[in-house]
């Protein structure tokens, strides 16, 4: 049974809480509660962090190397410029896959900027709460196929 | 039952072809046809386009206008470049997904520049063939929730 | 009895056959036949060639120094990229005048990159289908002034 | 009856006065004529304004707010750095048309930006005289269609 | 009664603590107290909040949605990269004034980089102590006039 | 009694004086005579000048070292290119306050270049009318403390 | 006996064609027939292959796989933005020998940029036909060397 | 016998009429006159124009073209920015020496821009008032040797 | 007697605890050990603090205004980007030697941008556990050497 | 009989001096004496020529105008700044070929950069000794076309 | 016993030399000397070498190969510079420290830019003369360790 | 008397040796003996010293330090990259000033930047032969001022 660090970066605990008839009925603790029930389904446990602190974040990943097997990662703001964290997920190296809500690619140029991709596995951006748990199915293949680490093959884009 | 057109962009065509030892046995062929058979599963039909050529690729996509619900593409390298397949993409107004086997943020530079990706729902990379799956899946929920449009919200990351 | 070519690239021939509510009864046929009428009226033949590819935009610029006298190229999204073009037109040395139907330089940051128009006699931006026909007359008179010609005169803007 | 203003910029009028072997018989005054008599010919008054001061212009396109329907201005090199002009513009709310009677975009790198352009309807580049006569009839055109504003259309280039 | 939160971010709590006889008498806490009395003087009550740490002050930001109207903000060197700050503000949709004691603009170039004032509705720098009870002013005008919203008339400059 | 150069630069004049349905009933005149009647309040004469012209703005600077005490100063589109009113500021030694209507950081990129900013005592930008008047109590209160010149002061932001 | 293809990019074609008495008695065919001939003494097949078209030019060297032993490559303007062809030729992992007619290192700006060279073996710039011969040369060594690797030594230039 | 004009430019005029004490007894009048005196000596005119004002330079250049054999030009501040200007000396197509009073490549990076400098014979900065004697002694020179023009002969620097 | 602050910044806590065959027997605690024993051989007591949080650097830097001479600070990532631990130094006035363990000059290009190192006495970078004996040796030099101030001599390089 | 120079710049005096194990059989002497040998064989006689210095590749360009037709130069290092190597050939006015043993296209950015390419009839990179050749080859075949001067025809690529 | 060569770069020889009141009593002399007795203890012979010329350093790093152990290494300005040195040390393939006496990461911006670290195994900047001492220490460190290479490790900074 | 050093930088020994015919009748040694001639009418000792090497210019600037009192400097190609040259005027603190004999200004724009001109009292480019002249008149004019200094002033250009 694998275990799941997934850390939620800062501003995310507003999605929901606030004006649920803008935001939709799909919370915070919403998005959290699908991802660890997800994880259940199979056979994975799903434990959640969130900070609004850059040293927080590093602080729980570094502490993960201690009992999970892979991470789930929406760094917020810091993805644009937090060399801290990337640091940390290189140093533990677990598996890490890295999530965004939105398209970031499609707002400001300075959010096209992502510092902490480099050390994941992968990136998924603009497909709202459902690319957690397409991170979560992802990283569990993954850590699953360990070994045949499909994205180390040079694959052209 | 929607219909969806997976594109795959210039030499991707050679994936599993050539020298399965090292590029394991998911080859080319296979990767669509477990698109396909997924599209099924869903009740979708996937239907497979492959080109080496911009042009191509720009053609495929105004024919798609006629019969397609929305767009699975995985333009290899014209993703860094081809503002004339963005604007194809832009003016059939079809919703679109964007994938990359590899992890494009963790490679050459100039394969950070994505000029694309604005113009589509979201960007899957680095997660190999499932990367396809889940932007099938992704596509096909965006279609059902149409008006919904939860990657409109404005979420910060 | 002058022939032009006229060029249209990537995306154009969407112009109009869809959402005539929307883009007006101005369709892609009628700008090319208002554009062949004006030739016309003003004793000059105008072959229309419309093609999505690249290659295929070289291919009819060479073709054109067997027959044509002068070319009016919208090159689309090449016109930001495509120094192909620009070294066709730059080798079969006809006059050419480049025409966008949107203002480029108010739209985004990369459509300011021209590469084509230094090989051009001049740029029309924004002026929409009327573009065309200005495009047309200057053309027509840059060949009949052969020799004076009044744009290497070095004016200041 | 439409009324124009044409804004002549900086060092445009030395054109033709000096040197007539070398600059052809087209003078200022000549094409500012042709541009009037243009104008007449299509029910439009025309009145030329010169100046070669920054300010200057500033200033006169603030009073065409009390009498004019639309502005032809060639900006001359300030095309290439007056945010001071671009803001009167902006502010006046008149339809312009830019114009240059050379293809700046085959000279000095500087004289690629224009600062101008994107408050402008359009732009005309390397067209000799015969630019302003376009860009008479393109402004008479936006006037004449009011409301069905074309070039707000969202065409690809 | 309006209620202000002040934030006063990394390394302001030195100022007047430290070396008075070259710091002057107008200390961190006269400063904050000349804020807090003048909000009281206006009818308004002032909460004045510091933290060091770039977490701390999203978490402040974040908290005052549940209590205050309006925020007053000097974010110290985290004006210059924290896009956390700047998502948060953005996320509460409190109105913010941005304070700098000193000219931003007359320090080092990487000084000159604002990264949280296009969210607020304005910035003060250089004016010392009295930068804070101008700011306070104008956030109470803001408060008082909303819907009449002066500074989204598009003034230049 | 100190005296006090009010100086509005290009097409500020606009202001209120068109549309006031949109603008407000803050016109020009207005704005400048609540400066001016918030002087007498504060012992101070404010004198106003307005100019399109860079030219007219350096002359009205240097003017001032006969007769003003320190210089409001809203340079309008030359604030981000003007090094001549820089260099007069620089000259005629006299403490001057920048301000600008609207919040220029969340404006177009090429507003956020402040040439002038760095030889102002201050900035105030995004207040509206009410920024003349903090930067008239910021320009007094220097104007009395001179010597003690709190913002040489070294604070950090 | 090796198996080259000789792949002549966009407008390369033109050559000799037209205006003999310009370019020279060395025609597109001349050159290509030199290039063979070379080959046939050096007991090498030499396939000459000309597109103006990069998807078609992907194509060539995808079917080179099949048959050639290395590339002789001369991508025109492709080389400047062509990161397809660079794949492609990553892709099929056939030693390659860049030539360009002339010293694109003394042209335009945009042409010192080579985004194919880095997976070539190496590269001729401005040495006209006979380029190509010692391309064919070259590669004929590095065919026969093989092992040897003398380009991977790490030399100082 | 040569007729000069010698152009001084923005904030020029503020030269030793302040502050004598501090900016030495060469005051702005008296350089002039040494000019004026070197020009007699020397058998030729020297007539001085001032103006902050970068149309009113404009304006002088081309006036000199009646009258004037050559040009000493003090650009101030405009000399990083005034294109206008350069395409005036360009126009009148009368030699120029640029000078400057101090050493603009030791101060501001955005003084080391010189945009007229390309337009001139030469360039003298960092030698005070004698910077202009020099630059009527060289004017001089290069009026007497036309057609021997040194300056145009391909020495390295 | 000196007292001496040692300050490890983000995921520097990780030396050495995790896979020792690989990091050696030099852990984190070692290193510190070693410093804090080199201190005590050469008379000076030095105390450890470690913190992955940007804030709490800063915090740490402040109080030690209140006991220690001098710092010796590995900030970790935060080297590239915080201003905020840069102002911190800049505030205490302590004299500070920054040490890195590995080469960050031969590391990724955005570990060349050094933020903090401006306003250290010196940076030491690649020389391993060493490098903190050299900054302490370096430091206790600068302390007894106060006011001879060698490093202030303008040696070149 | 033509006379060649064959300059050798910085460090590639080591080459195969030093474990030759590694680089193998072919020494910088015998790199040196396969030129001379070809030189014979083709009726031209090759001086070798060493330097690490830049001053002495300078010389020894300026002294090959007494008795040379023609340069090959490895500039090593020096090709990436040195514009003085660039003057010099620049100023001699002999044909040169510049030679590279490796792929600098495909090694560090700061390689990219070829200064002194542009005054080069061209540049041949990447095939290792034998580029040495086909150097001499060409610099013989462009001293015995004098006049037809091929690589001045403005082929496109 | 260990063999150190201790190259100083340019300008470093006007140490101490002039101005002893100004420089301090450690000459350039003495800075050697103290080097050379500090290696004696340490069991080292140190060779010092001085020259203002980049050619005779690249001459004096080639010859090291043939005695030296590592090197000591102040580059003095050509550190920004030279591509040369920095293939020299990295085809000798010795240890290499550079040293610098003064912080240049505190200097003008051009000295922020160090082209030769990458190269060595460390640097050391703004430590005055006892940095060369510290580099000599970690240098024999180096040499001792050889083998266990901790500055491998891929520490975090 | 004054002692001034001339120094000749690379490639300008070339002058007029060769080519009478196209350099006119003023060698290089013509250049030299004008200066050295204008000294002696000035009452000043000129001793000239040409090198191609940067290293033998460093050489006789330190050198000049025992000797000279001021130093007229044309670095050729060096102006554009030498910080070893720029290093060793600032250190010998003699009154400089730089000569190119033409107008680096309109040449490449790598020959704008000029990276020794900050260090000089002045640059004087573009004047040919005349301004070696009046950089001599400059410096004595210096050397008798003296301490009045007056490019010390803080002119406006």
């Amino acid at each position: 049974m694998f275990k799941i660090l997934l850390i939620q970066g800062p501003n995310l605990n507003l999605l929901g809480v606030r004006e649920p008839g803008i935001y939709g009925t799909v919370s915070f603790d919403e998005i959290n509660n699908r991802v660890v029930k997800a994880g259940q389904e199979n056979g994975a446990e799903v434990r959640v962090f969130h900070s609004n602190s850059e040293g927080g974040i590093v602080d729980a990943i570094q502490e993960a190397r201690n009992w999970a097997d892979g991470i789930i990662l929406n760094p917020g703001a810091y993805a644009h410029y937090s060399i801290a964290i990337r640091d940390a997920l290189s140093a533990v190296k677990l598996p890490a896959v890295e999530v965004h809500l939105t398209n970031v690619h499609a707002r400001d140029e300075f959010r096209h900027r992502l510092v902490i991709s480099p050390v994941c596995v992968g990136v998924i951006a603009g497909l709202g709460w459902r690319g957690y748990i397409y991170a979560l199915h992802a990283l569990l293949g993954v850590l699953q196929d360990q070994g045949k680490a499909e994205n180390e093959l040079g694959y052209d884009d």
